[in-house]
């Protein structure tokens, strides 16, 4: 059974576009190393060959410090790499359709980007919701528009189940994602373009923890 | 139990980007009331729920006039959607990973570009190889290159599966691919690029005949 760590917690988001040479794997454990309870690995664009290798390392490199791996959109690859969970967005594969596909216990994610989608995420079968962009971010390539810590609070109103703000978070503005009502902060290019991505893991698990 | 037509066949594969404002479902129907008995659903760039749509709605659509529905790259997809097969290309799952994700009987193609892939194809758990592109092709936007019927009489001589012969095929070549050694053709462009597909499909058919 795939269980989110306690609130409040910082969840990296491995994207294979800003690995820059590194591999998942490396960036994983670094990460996992640091304190990481809970990693997803993120690919837009590569092949889904590249993508199961990419997610097998990273699983290995996960459960070896005692983190879980959760995989970004495709439950089949998530199956075949042994991976803890799934996140899907609004353009993927519906929850409800997505959930029988994973071993019991795996942890299912959703986002959403207005209170309609955090009322519907309510009544689906997910372990938690994602909420955002909170802040302007650049790692995607078109991101859906800025909902601010706004929709957090609205989204603390419309459901218990955890919330993770996600979208231009880093370490100057997590505490106010927390105080918003997040329960966790996804985090990729604060991460990932860090000189030290276990440093800067650290520097914002303890803004958050500051913020709480 | 999904088994391929008797040889010669033409397979039709229903690209997303060559619909032009059909639904996948309507051209289905059309190709299927025109004889096809197996038709593939190729998206490359639709988002994941858009594909489970129109795959859902390609497969109740083959299924009304009898047609078998394989659907590429996704086992996931394939499965939601209650396709009779998945067809996937080397940058793919591979398709011993993909066998155990597919109910019992499901049609498994795999695509090769050189010997060395149709040789490993032919230990691979698959129902069918697909080789190409024989001939210069516009519906692909990265093509491999073009093989020639020169593979596919090479692959005849590498393996007792199925071939199917993929890449620029229309009712001018289709003789060619089947004399080659092809069990059958796939094809897009001349089919969804006619102003009759169903026309296009039965002049193909029986251009591919006159050459067996």
């Amino acid at each position: 059974l795939a269980v989110l760590p306690r609130p409040p917690f910082v969840y990296p988001i491995v994207d294979l576009a800003l690995l820059e040479g590194r591999s998942a794997a490396g960036i994983v454990a670094l990460l996992a190393e640091a304190g990481a309870a809970v990693i997803q690995l993120r690919a837009k664009r590569a092949s889904d060959r590249l993508l199961l290798a990419e997610a097998r390392g990273a699983v290995a490199a996960a459960h070896r410090h005692g983190a879980l791996l959760v995989v970004n959109d495709r439950p089949d690859v998530a199956v075949l790499a042994g991976a803890d969970g799934v996140h899907v967005g609004q353009d993927d594969l519906d929850p409800a359709l997505v959930r029988p596909l994973l071993p019991e216990g795996a942890l299912l994610g959703l986002s959403t980007h207005d209170a309609g989608q955090v009322a519907r995420a309510d009544a689906a079968p997910v372990d938690y919701v994602a909420v955002g962009p909170v802040f302007p971010t650049s790692s995607k390539e078109r991101p859906d528009p800025v909902v601010g810590p706004e929709l957090l609070r609205t989204a603390r109103s419309l459901t218990r189940r955890p919330l993770v703000a996600i979208g231009g978070i880093h370490a100057g503005n997590a505490a106010a994602a927390r105080a918003a009502g997040a329960d966790g902060v996804a985090v990729i290019s604060a991460l990932l373009r860090a000189a030290d991505p276990g440093a800067a893991f650290r520097e914002l698990q303890a803004a958050l923890q500051g913020g709480a």
